[in-house]
Protein backbone atom coordinates (compact mmCIF):
# COMPACT_ATOMS: atom_id res chain seq x y z
CA UNK A 1 0.00 0.00 0.00
CA UNK A 2 1.45 3.45 -0.77
CA UNK A 3 1.79 6.44 1.95
CA UNK A 4 -1.02 8.26 0.30
CA UNK A 5 -3.62 5.22 0.53
CA UNK A 6 -2.49 4.29 4.09
CA UNK A 7 -2.78 8.25 4.95
CA UNK A 8 -6.12 8.26 3.35
CA UNK A 9 -7.42 5.38 4.72
CA UNK A 10 -6.28 6.38 8.50
CA UNK A 11 -7.84 10.25 7.86
CA UNK A 12 -11.31 8.65 6.96
CA UNK A 13 -11.40 6.66 10.31
CA UNK A 14 -10.00 9.77 12.58
CA UNK A 15 -8.06 12.59 12.11
CA UNK A 16 -6.35 11.82 15.91
CA UNK A 17 -2.88 11.27 16.37
CA UNK A 18 -1.46 10.53 19.60
CA UNK A 19 1.95 11.80 20.95
CA UNK A 20 3.63 9.35 22.50
CA UNK A 21 6.41 11.10 24.69
CA UNK A 22 7.53 9.31 27.84
CA UNK A 23 8.65 11.84 30.65
CA UNK A 24 9.93 10.64 34.40
CA UNK A 25 8.15 13.86 35.20
CA UNK A 26 5.01 13.18 34.23
CA UNK A 27 4.53 9.79 34.84
CA UNK A 28 1.80 8.36 36.70
CA UNK A 29 2.54 7.34 39.96
CA UNK A 30 2.57 4.10 40.58
CA UNK A 31 4.81 3.89 37.51
CA UNK A 32 8.29 3.10 37.82
CA UNK A 33 10.91 5.42 36.22
CA UNK A 34 12.67 3.62 34.38
CA UNK A 35 12.40 2.40 30.43
CA UNK A 36 10.65 -0.69 31.81
CA UNK A 37 8.16 1.39 33.83
CA UNK A 38 7.48 4.02 30.53
CA UNK A 39 7.31 0.56 28.44
CA UNK A 40 4.71 -0.48 30.40
CA UNK A 41 2.99 2.76 30.97
CA UNK A 42 3.03 3.19 26.64
CA UNK A 43 2.09 -0.47 26.13
CA UNK A 44 -1.48 0.71 28.48
CA UNK A 45 -1.32 3.57 26.53
CA UNK A 46 -1.24 2.23 23.04
CA UNK A 47 -4.10 0.12 23.89
CA UNK A 48 -6.35 1.90 25.55
CA UNK A 49 -6.92 4.52 22.49
CA UNK A 50 -5.00 2.42 19.81
CA UNK A 51 -8.94 1.65 18.06
CA UNK A 52 -10.18 5.53 18.54
CA UNK A 53 -7.09 6.90 16.77
CA UNK A 54 -5.49 6.80 13.43
CA UNK A 55 -1.78 7.98 13.99
CA UNK A 56 0.96 7.26 16.76
CA UNK A 57 3.68 9.81 17.19
CA UNK A 58 6.20 8.61 19.53
CA UNK A 59 9.02 11.58 19.72
CA UNK A 60 12.73 10.50 19.01
CA UNK A 61 14.18 12.86 21.99
CA UNK A 62 11.84 11.47 25.28
CA UNK A 63 13.64 7.83 23.86
CA UNK A 64 17.26 8.88 23.33
CA UNK A 65 17.28 10.44 26.36
CA UNK A 66 16.49 7.06 28.15
CA UNK A 67 19.87 6.15 27.09
CA UNK A 68 20.89 2.62 25.60
CA UNK A 69 17.81 1.39 26.66
CA UNK A 70 15.31 4.11 25.05
CA UNK A 71 15.94 2.79 21.40
CA UNK A 72 14.47 -0.60 22.81
CA UNK A 73 11.31 0.69 24.19
CA UNK A 74 10.94 3.19 21.00
CA UNK A 75 11.09 -0.36 18.66
CA UNK A 76 8.79 -2.24 21.00
CA UNK A 77 6.22 0.46 21.23
CA UNK A 78 6.38 0.31 17.50
CA UNK A 79 5.51 -3.16 17.13
CA UNK A 80 2.79 -2.91 19.57
CA UNK A 81 1.18 -0.69 17.64
CA UNK A 82 1.56 -2.12 14.61
CA UNK A 83 -0.22 -5.46 16.30
CA UNK A 84 -2.58 -3.87 17.71
CA UNK A 85 -4.20 -1.19 15.03
CA UNK A 86 -2.39 -2.36 11.45
CA UNK A 87 -3.99 0.61 9.87
CA UNK A 88 -2.58 3.29 11.93
CA UNK A 89 0.24 5.52 10.85
CA UNK A 90 3.08 5.60 12.77
CA UNK A 91 4.81 9.06 12.47
CA UNK A 92 8.41 9.15 13.38
CA UNK A 93 9.09 12.38 15.31
CA UNK A 94 12.70 12.77 14.54
CA UNK A 95 12.83 15.71 12.97
CA UNK A 96 15.82 14.76 11.25
CA UNK A 97 17.30 16.54 8.32
CA UNK A 98 21.20 16.26 6.88
CA UNK A 99 22.90 15.66 3.39
CA UNK A 100 21.91 13.56 1.38
CA UNK A 101 24.03 10.16 1.73
CA UNK A 102 23.56 10.82 5.53
CA UNK A 103 19.99 10.80 5.19
CA UNK A 104 19.95 8.16 3.67
CA UNK A 105 20.83 6.42 6.57
CA UNK A 106 18.38 8.14 9.11
CA UNK A 107 15.71 6.88 6.25
CA UNK A 108 17.09 3.46 6.86
CA UNK A 109 16.85 3.73 11.10
CA UNK A 110 13.40 5.08 10.97
CA UNK A 111 11.56 2.62 7.80
CA UNK A 112 13.58 -0.29 8.22
CA UNK A 113 15.17 -0.44 11.76
CA UNK A 114 12.37 1.04 13.31
CA UNK A 115 9.79 0.21 10.79
CA UNK A 116 7.71 4.08 10.92
CA UNK A 117 5.60 4.76 8.14
CA UNK A 118 6.95 8.72 7.92
CA UNK A 119 9.36 11.00 9.67
CA UNK A 120 9.29 14.15 10.54
CA UNK A 121 12.55 16.69 8.76
CA UNK A 122 13.80 19.93 8.94
CA UNK A 123 13.98 22.26 5.58
CA UNK A 124 16.66 23.99 6.03
CA UNK A 125 19.53 21.94 4.24
CA UNK A 126 17.12 21.86 1.22
CA UNK A 127 16.08 19.08 -1.25
CA UNK A 128 18.78 16.88 -1.20
CA UNK A 129 18.47 16.12 2.62
CA UNK A 130 14.68 15.74 2.31
CA UNK A 131 14.61 12.99 -1.02
CA UNK A 132 16.04 9.99 0.83
CA UNK A 133 12.72 10.47 3.00
CA UNK A 134 10.47 10.86 0.47
CA UNK A 135 11.79 8.05 -2.30
CA UNK A 136 9.69 5.33 -1.50
CA UNK A 137 5.82 5.78 -2.06
CA UNK A 138 5.63 3.34 0.71
CA UNK A 139 7.18 5.75 3.31
CA UNK A 140 6.59 9.64 3.51
CA UNK A 141 8.13 12.95 5.36
CA UNK A 142 6.11 15.45 7.30
CA UNK A 143 8.50 18.69 6.74
CA UNK A 144 7.94 21.04 9.32
CA UNK A 145 6.49 24.55 7.95
CA UNK A 146 5.67 26.76 10.63
CA UNK A 147 6.46 25.03 14.09
CA UNK A 148 3.90 25.44 17.61
CA UNK A 149 6.43 27.23 19.36
CA UNK A 150 7.58 30.85 19.96
CA UNK A 151 11.08 30.48 17.94
CA UNK A 152 8.85 29.99 15.12
CA UNK A 153 8.76 33.44 14.43
CA UNK A 154 13.08 33.84 14.48
CA UNK A 155 13.26 32.48 10.83
CA UNK A 156 9.56 30.77 9.28
CA UNK A 157 8.10 34.26 9.52
CA UNK A 158 11.02 36.61 7.97
CA UNK A 159 9.86 37.67 4.31
CA UNK A 160 11.20 36.73 1.31
CA UNK A 161 10.56 37.51 -1.99
CA UNK A 162 7.43 39.02 -0.46
CA UNK A 163 6.82 35.58 0.77
CA UNK A 164 7.14 34.60 4.65
CA UNK A 165 10.06 31.40 4.44
CA UNK A 166 7.42 28.81 5.24
CA UNK A 167 5.53 29.68 2.52
CA UNK A 168 8.57 28.96 0.17
CA UNK A 169 8.72 25.94 2.20
CA UNK A 170 5.37 24.79 1.70
CA UNK A 171 5.86 25.44 -2.10
CA UNK A 172 9.07 23.43 -2.40
CA UNK A 173 7.37 20.82 -0.66
CA UNK A 174 4.87 20.62 -2.77
CA UNK A 175 7.43 20.37 -5.93
CA UNK A 176 8.89 17.31 -4.50
CA UNK A 177 5.57 15.41 -3.48
CA UNK A 178 5.68 13.15 -6.99
CA UNK A 179 4.72 9.88 -4.91
CA UNK A 180 1.56 12.21 -2.93
CA UNK A 181 3.83 11.15 0.40
CA UNK A 182 5.07 14.73 1.87
CA UNK A 183 3.02 16.42 4.58
CA UNK A 184 3.59 19.31 6.37
CA UNK A 185 3.63 20.00 10.05
CA UNK A 186 2.14 23.12 10.55
CA UNK A 187 1.27 24.65 14.91
CA UNK A 188 -2.00 25.33 15.57
CA UNK A 189 -0.79 28.21 17.38
CA UNK A 190 -0.41 30.09 14.12
CA UNK A 191 -4.14 30.62 13.28
CA UNK A 192 -3.86 33.86 10.83
CA UNK A 193 -1.36 31.54 8.98
CA UNK A 194 -3.30 28.35 8.86
CA UNK A 195 -5.32 29.04 5.93
CA UNK A 196 -2.38 30.34 3.94
CA UNK A 197 -0.60 27.43 4.32
CA UNK A 198 -3.84 25.02 3.19
CA UNK A 199 -3.99 27.00 0.26
CA UNK A 200 -0.47 26.65 -0.78
CA UNK A 201 -0.41 23.41 0.25
CA UNK A 202 -3.56 22.05 -1.64
CA UNK A 203 -4.64 18.30 -0.49
CA UNK A 204 -1.09 17.55 1.43
CA UNK A 205 -1.83 16.13 5.06
CA UNK A 206 -1.30 18.63 7.73
CA UNK A 207 0.56 17.40 11.12
CA UNK A 208 -1.09 19.57 13.12
CA UNK A 209 0.77 20.11 16.92
CA UNK A 210 0.33 22.68 19.44
CA UNK A 211 -3.09 21.99 20.64
CA UNK A 212 -3.84 21.49 24.16
CA UNK A 213 -0.65 22.13 26.30
CA UNK A 214 0.67 24.93 24.06
CA UNK A 215 -2.63 26.87 23.82
CA UNK A 216 -3.91 26.23 19.83
CA UNK A 217 -7.22 26.58 18.24
CA UNK A 218 -8.76 23.36 17.94
CA UNK A 219 -11.38 25.04 15.51
CA UNK A 220 -9.31 26.60 12.88
CA UNK A 221 -7.92 23.38 12.52
CA UNK A 222 -10.80 21.72 12.05
CA UNK A 223 -12.54 24.32 9.83
CA UNK A 224 -9.41 25.20 7.34
CA UNK A 225 -8.50 21.65 6.93
CA UNK A 226 -11.89 19.75 5.96
CA UNK A 227 -12.34 18.59 2.86
CA UNK A 228 -16.06 16.70 2.88
CA UNK A 229 -16.69 15.19 5.72
CA UNK A 230 -12.55 14.15 6.14
CA UNK A 231 -10.34 16.28 7.97
CA UNK A 232 -7.13 16.54 6.02
CA UNK A 233 -4.62 16.81 8.81
CA UNK A 234 -3.36 15.16 12.20
CA UNK A 235 -4.78 16.62 15.29
CA UNK A 236 -1.84 15.70 17.38
CA UNK A 237 -2.50 15.37 21.10
CA UNK A 238 0.16 14.35 23.59
CA UNK A 239 0.48 15.93 27.02
CA UNK A 240 -3.37 15.92 27.77
CA UNK A 241 -4.07 12.25 26.75
CA UNK A 242 -0.47 10.38 28.11
CA UNK A 243 -1.41 12.27 31.32
CA UNK A 244 -4.71 12.77 31.82
CA UNK A 245 -4.36 11.22 35.09
CA UNK A 246 -1.60 10.05 37.32
CA UNK A 247 -3.36 7.96 39.62
CA UNK A 248 -4.37 4.80 38.38
CA UNK A 249 -6.65 4.93 36.16
CA UNK A 250 -4.61 6.82 33.56
CA UNK A 251 -5.42 4.12 30.70
CA UNK A 252 -9.06 4.75 30.98
CA UNK A 253 -8.71 8.98 31.40
CA UNK A 254 -6.19 8.82 28.32
CA UNK A 255 -9.08 7.05 26.32
CA UNK A 256 -11.56 9.50 27.93
CA UNK A 257 -9.20 12.43 26.78
CA UNK A 258 -9.31 11.20 22.92
CA UNK A 259 -12.91 10.74 23.43
CA UNK A 260 -13.82 14.14 24.57
CA UNK A 261 -11.43 15.37 21.87
CA UNK A 262 -13.13 13.24 19.24
CA UNK A 263 -16.47 14.62 20.09
CA UNK A 264 -14.87 18.17 19.95
CA UNK A 265 -13.80 17.47 16.39
CA UNK A 266 -17.12 15.89 15.34
CA UNK A 267 -19.22 19.01 16.90
CA UNK A 268 -17.06 21.40 15.29
CA UNK A 269 -16.81 19.71 11.90
CA UNK A 270 -20.82 19.16 11.62
CA UNK A 271 -21.55 22.73 12.85
CA UNK A 272 -18.99 23.32 9.54
CA UNK A 273 -20.87 21.36 7.21
CA UNK A 274 -24.17 22.29 8.40
CA UNK A 275 -23.51 26.15 8.07
CA UNK B 1 36.49 23.89 32.15
CA UNK B 2 34.12 26.07 29.82
CA UNK B 3 33.23 25.17 26.33
CA UNK B 4 34.74 27.95 25.54
CA UNK B 5 38.07 27.18 27.33
CA UNK B 6 38.19 23.57 25.84
CA UNK B 7 37.48 24.87 22.31
CA UNK B 8 40.29 27.36 22.31
CA UNK B 9 42.36 24.70 23.51
CA UNK B 10 41.40 22.13 21.28
CA UNK B 11 42.08 24.51 18.43
CA UNK B 12 45.58 25.67 19.82
CA UNK B 13 47.27 22.09 18.82
CA UNK B 14 44.93 21.73 15.64
CA UNK B 15 42.33 22.35 13.49
CA UNK B 16 41.63 19.02 12.50
CA UNK B 17 38.17 17.25 13.18
CA UNK B 18 37.53 13.15 12.28
CA UNK B 19 34.13 12.39 11.29
CA UNK B 20 33.23 9.08 12.41
CA UNK B 21 30.77 8.06 9.73
CA UNK B 22 30.78 4.24 9.57
CA UNK B 23 29.14 2.97 6.30
CA UNK B 24 29.04 -1.05 5.63
CA UNK B 25 29.86 0.08 2.31
CA UNK B 26 32.89 1.59 2.52
CA UNK B 27 34.48 -0.70 5.66
CA UNK B 28 37.96 -1.95 4.73
CA UNK B 29 37.43 -5.61 3.07
CA UNK B 30 38.75 -7.90 6.24
CA UNK B 31 36.13 -5.85 8.64
CA UNK B 32 33.29 -7.83 9.79
CA UNK B 33 30.04 -6.04 8.33
CA UNK B 34 28.45 -5.95 11.61
CA UNK B 35 28.04 -3.29 14.60
CA UNK B 36 31.17 -5.28 16.66
CA UNK B 37 33.12 -4.75 13.27
CA UNK B 38 32.28 -1.26 13.06
CA UNK B 39 33.34 -0.83 16.88
CA UNK B 40 36.53 -2.71 15.90
CA UNK B 41 37.24 -0.41 13.36
CA UNK B 42 36.31 2.57 14.70
CA UNK B 43 38.72 1.79 17.56
CA UNK B 44 41.61 1.50 15.32
CA UNK B 45 41.11 5.01 13.49
CA UNK B 46 40.81 6.87 16.83
CA UNK B 47 43.60 4.74 18.30
CA UNK B 48 45.33 5.86 15.30
CA UNK B 49 44.40 9.65 14.45
CA UNK B 50 44.05 10.74 18.48
CA UNK B 51 47.27 12.68 18.91
CA UNK B 52 47.38 14.66 16.04
CA UNK B 53 43.59 15.47 15.86
CA UNK B 54 41.76 17.98 17.93
CA UNK B 55 38.03 17.04 17.90
CA UNK B 56 36.08 13.85 16.59
CA UNK B 57 33.09 13.81 15.26
CA UNK B 58 30.06 11.03 14.87
CA UNK B 59 27.37 11.68 12.77
CA UNK B 60 24.42 10.03 14.73
CA UNK B 61 22.77 8.31 11.04
CA UNK B 62 25.60 5.96 10.57
CA UNK B 63 25.01 4.61 14.05
CA UNK B 64 21.01 4.80 14.19
CA UNK B 65 21.22 3.05 10.79
CA UNK B 66 22.75 -0.31 12.81
CA UNK B 67 19.54 -0.41 14.97
CA UNK B 68 20.04 -0.57 18.59
CA UNK B 69 23.76 -1.65 18.78
CA UNK B 70 24.33 1.46 16.99
CA UNK B 71 23.64 3.47 20.27
CA UNK B 72 25.75 0.44 22.31
CA UNK B 73 28.89 1.70 19.50
CA UNK B 74 28.24 5.32 19.78
CA UNK B 75 28.16 5.72 23.32
CA UNK B 76 31.71 3.32 23.56
CA UNK B 77 33.76 5.22 20.75
CA UNK B 78 33.25 8.75 22.57
CA UNK B 79 34.32 7.13 25.89
CA UNK B 80 37.22 5.43 24.05
CA UNK B 81 38.02 9.11 22.80
CA UNK B 82 37.76 10.55 26.42
CA UNK B 83 40.30 7.77 27.44
CA UNK B 84 42.53 8.23 24.36
CA UNK B 85 42.55 12.25 24.14
CA UNK B 86 41.20 13.67 27.03
CA UNK B 87 41.62 17.37 25.42
CA UNK B 88 39.84 16.02 22.20
CA UNK B 89 36.37 17.90 21.66
CA UNK B 90 33.60 15.72 20.78
CA UNK B 91 30.86 16.93 18.42
CA UNK B 92 27.88 14.88 18.26
CA UNK B 93 26.31 15.39 14.86
CA UNK B 94 22.94 14.70 15.48
CA UNK B 95 21.21 17.52 13.79
CA UNK B 96 18.37 17.89 16.21
CA UNK B 97 16.04 20.65 16.73
CA UNK B 98 12.35 20.59 18.27
CA UNK B 99 10.18 22.79 20.84
CA UNK B 100 12.06 23.82 23.92
CA UNK B 101 10.64 21.21 26.80
CA UNK B 102 11.92 18.40 23.82
CA UNK B 103 14.89 20.09 22.86
CA UNK B 104 15.97 19.49 26.93
CA UNK B 105 15.28 15.74 25.71
CA UNK B 106 17.79 15.73 22.98
CA UNK B 107 20.25 17.46 25.11
CA UNK B 108 20.30 15.36 28.19
CA UNK B 109 20.50 11.99 25.48
CA UNK B 110 23.96 13.71 24.06
CA UNK B 111 25.53 15.60 26.75
CA UNK B 112 24.58 13.46 30.25
CA UNK B 113 23.55 9.97 28.05
CA UNK B 114 26.21 9.95 25.78
CA UNK B 115 28.99 12.78 27.19
CA UNK B 116 29.57 14.78 23.81
CA UNK B 117 30.83 18.33 24.40
CA UNK B 118 28.87 19.60 21.27
CA UNK B 119 26.11 19.49 19.16
CA UNK B 120 25.03 20.08 16.12
CA UNK B 121 21.49 21.91 15.63
CA UNK B 122 19.32 23.19 13.12
CA UNK B 123 18.01 26.99 13.20
CA UNK B 124 14.74 26.65 11.62
CA UNK B 125 12.82 26.29 14.63
CA UNK B 126 14.55 29.73 16.32
CA UNK B 127 15.54 30.57 19.72
CA UNK B 128 13.70 28.55 22.38
CA UNK B 129 14.96 25.01 20.11
CA UNK B 130 18.65 25.92 20.54
CA UNK B 131 18.61 26.89 24.23
CA UNK B 132 18.53 23.82 25.80
CA UNK B 133 21.99 22.71 23.78
CA UNK B 134 23.54 26.21 25.39
CA UNK B 135 22.29 26.61 28.58
CA UNK B 136 25.34 25.30 30.10
CA UNK B 137 28.60 27.18 29.74
CA UNK B 138 30.60 23.84 29.52
CA UNK B 139 28.81 22.52 26.55
CA UNK B 140 27.78 23.77 23.32
CA UNK B 141 26.15 23.73 20.00
CA UNK B 142 26.71 24.68 15.88
CA UNK B 143 24.42 25.59 14.38
CA UNK B 144 23.96 24.30 10.72
CA UNK B 145 24.10 28.36 9.12
CA UNK B 146 25.43 27.66 5.35
CA UNK B 147 25.40 23.54 5.02
CA UNK B 148 27.66 21.61 2.33
CA UNK B 149 25.56 20.08 0.34
CA UNK B 150 23.28 21.34 -2.62
CA UNK B 151 20.34 21.83 -1.11
CA UNK B 152 21.83 24.73 0.70
CA UNK B 153 20.42 27.49 -2.20
CA UNK B 154 16.85 26.24 -1.67
CA UNK B 155 16.36 28.08 1.49
CA UNK B 156 19.86 29.17 2.89
CA UNK B 157 20.51 31.60 0.15
CA UNK B 158 17.71 32.96 -0.15
CA UNK B 159 16.82 37.17 0.39
CA UNK B 160 15.49 38.41 3.65
CA UNK B 161 15.91 41.86 4.55
CA UNK B 162 18.96 42.16 1.81
CA UNK B 163 20.35 39.72 3.58
CA UNK B 164 20.65 35.68 2.80
CA UNK B 165 18.97 33.82 5.13
CA UNK B 166 22.29 32.22 6.70
CA UNK B 167 23.45 35.94 7.31
CA UNK B 168 20.52 35.86 9.48
CA UNK B 169 21.14 32.39 10.98
CA UNK B 170 24.55 33.99 12.34
CA UNK B 171 23.33 37.59 13.45
CA UNK B 172 20.89 35.39 15.86
CA UNK B 173 23.44 32.86 16.84
CA UNK B 174 25.65 35.65 17.55
CA UNK B 175 22.84 37.70 19.93
CA UNK B 176 22.71 33.50 21.56
CA UNK B 177 26.34 33.24 22.65
CA UNK B 178 26.25 34.93 25.65
CA UNK B 179 28.16 31.34 27.00
CA UNK B 180 30.58 31.73 24.25
CA UNK B 181 29.49 28.49 23.55
CA UNK B 182 27.84 28.75 20.04
CA UNK B 183 29.66 27.77 16.72
CA UNK B 184 28.11 27.57 13.10
CA UNK B 185 28.56 24.92 10.69
CA UNK B 186 29.68 26.66 7.59
CA UNK B 187 30.72 24.27 4.47
CA UNK B 188 33.53 25.09 2.70
CA UNK B 189 31.38 24.58 -0.79
CA UNK B 190 30.91 28.25 -0.49
CA UNK B 191 34.05 30.37 -0.71
CA UNK B 192 32.59 33.46 -1.97
CA UNK B 193 30.45 33.51 1.79
CA UNK B 194 32.96 32.03 4.31
CA UNK B 195 34.49 35.69 4.08
CA UNK B 196 31.00 36.64 4.76
CA UNK B 197 29.93 34.34 7.76
CA UNK B 198 33.18 35.02 9.38
CA UNK B 199 32.79 38.88 9.42
CA UNK B 200 29.27 38.46 10.79
CA UNK B 201 30.40 35.58 13.40
CA UNK B 202 33.52 37.60 15.07
CA UNK B 203 34.95 34.91 17.17
CA UNK B 204 32.66 32.32 17.15
CA UNK B 205 34.58 28.58 15.98
CA UNK B 206 33.31 27.31 12.94
CA UNK B 207 32.89 23.71 11.97
CA UNK B 208 33.51 23.17 8.08
CA UNK B 209 32.49 20.36 6.15
CA UNK B 210 32.78 19.50 2.79
CA UNK B 211 36.42 19.18 2.09
CA UNK B 212 37.56 16.30 0.13
CA UNK B 213 34.86 14.42 -0.94
CA UNK B 214 32.37 17.14 -1.56
CA UNK B 215 34.77 19.24 -3.43
CA UNK B 216 35.28 22.31 -0.95
CA UNK B 217 38.11 24.74 -0.90
CA UNK B 218 40.99 24.19 1.67
CA UNK B 219 42.79 27.33 1.18
CA UNK B 220 39.82 29.50 1.69
CA UNK B 221 38.58 27.85 4.80
CA UNK B 222 42.27 28.24 6.10
CA UNK B 223 42.84 32.14 5.55
CA UNK B 224 39.22 33.34 6.36
CA UNK B 225 39.67 32.01 9.63
CA UNK B 226 42.84 32.27 10.69
CA UNK B 227 43.55 34.36 14.32
CA UNK B 228 46.99 34.76 14.55
CA UNK B 229 48.66 31.51 14.04
CA UNK B 230 45.38 29.76 15.81
CA UNK B 231 42.79 28.92 12.91
CA UNK B 232 38.91 29.31 14.56
CA UNK B 233 37.15 26.36 12.64
CA UNK B 234 37.38 22.82 12.47
CA UNK B 235 38.35 21.50 9.02
CA UNK B 236 36.15 18.26 9.05
CA UNK B 237 37.16 15.46 6.92
CA UNK B 238 35.61 11.48 7.44
CA UNK B 239 35.93 9.41 3.97
CA UNK B 240 39.47 10.45 3.36
CA UNK B 241 40.49 9.64 6.11
CA UNK B 242 38.64 6.51 7.65
CA UNK B 243 38.67 5.06 4.36
CA UNK B 244 41.89 5.88 3.26
CA UNK B 245 42.69 2.28 2.61
CA UNK B 246 40.35 -0.23 2.52
CA UNK B 247 43.60 -2.81 3.00
CA UNK B 248 45.02 -4.14 6.22
CA UNK B 249 46.76 -0.87 6.60
CA UNK B 250 43.59 1.57 7.24
CA UNK B 251 44.58 2.66 10.66
CA UNK B 252 48.00 3.77 9.42
CA UNK B 253 46.80 5.19 6.40
CA UNK B 254 44.32 6.98 8.37
CA UNK B 255 46.82 8.43 10.34
CA UNK B 256 48.81 9.37 7.36
CA UNK B 257 45.79 11.16 5.70
CA UNK B 258 45.79 13.60 8.69
CA UNK B 259 49.09 13.74 8.49
CA UNK B 260 49.29 14.88 5.20
CA UNK B 261 46.22 17.16 5.52
CA UNK B 262 48.12 18.75 8.46
CA UNK B 263 50.88 19.69 5.94
CA UNK B 264 48.51 21.20 3.61
CA UNK B 265 47.07 23.26 6.36
CA UNK B 266 50.37 24.14 7.81
CA UNK B 267 51.46 25.21 4.14
CA UNK B 268 48.50 27.39 3.47
CA UNK B 269 48.49 29.36 7.36
CA UNK B 270 52.22 29.74 6.73
CA UNK B 271 51.85 30.67 2.84
CA UNK B 272 49.26 33.56 4.22
CA UNK B 273 51.03 34.38 7.77
CA UNK B 274 54.60 35.76 5.63
CA UNK B 275 52.25 37.56 3.02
Amino acid sequence: MTFAQRTQNALTQSCICVGLDPDYDWLPHDIDKSPAGISTFLHEIVDSTCDVVSAFKPNFAFYESLGLEGWRVLRDVIRLIRRKNPTAVIIADAKRGDIGNTAQHYARAVFDELDADAVTVHPYMGGDSIEPFIARPDRGAFILALTSNSGASDFQKLTVKRHALYEMVIEKAAGWNRHRNVGLVVGSTHPGDMKRARSLAGDMPFLIPGIGAQGGDLATAIRENRNGRMINAWINVSRSVLYASRGTNYATAARDAVLTLRNQIDAVADAVHER
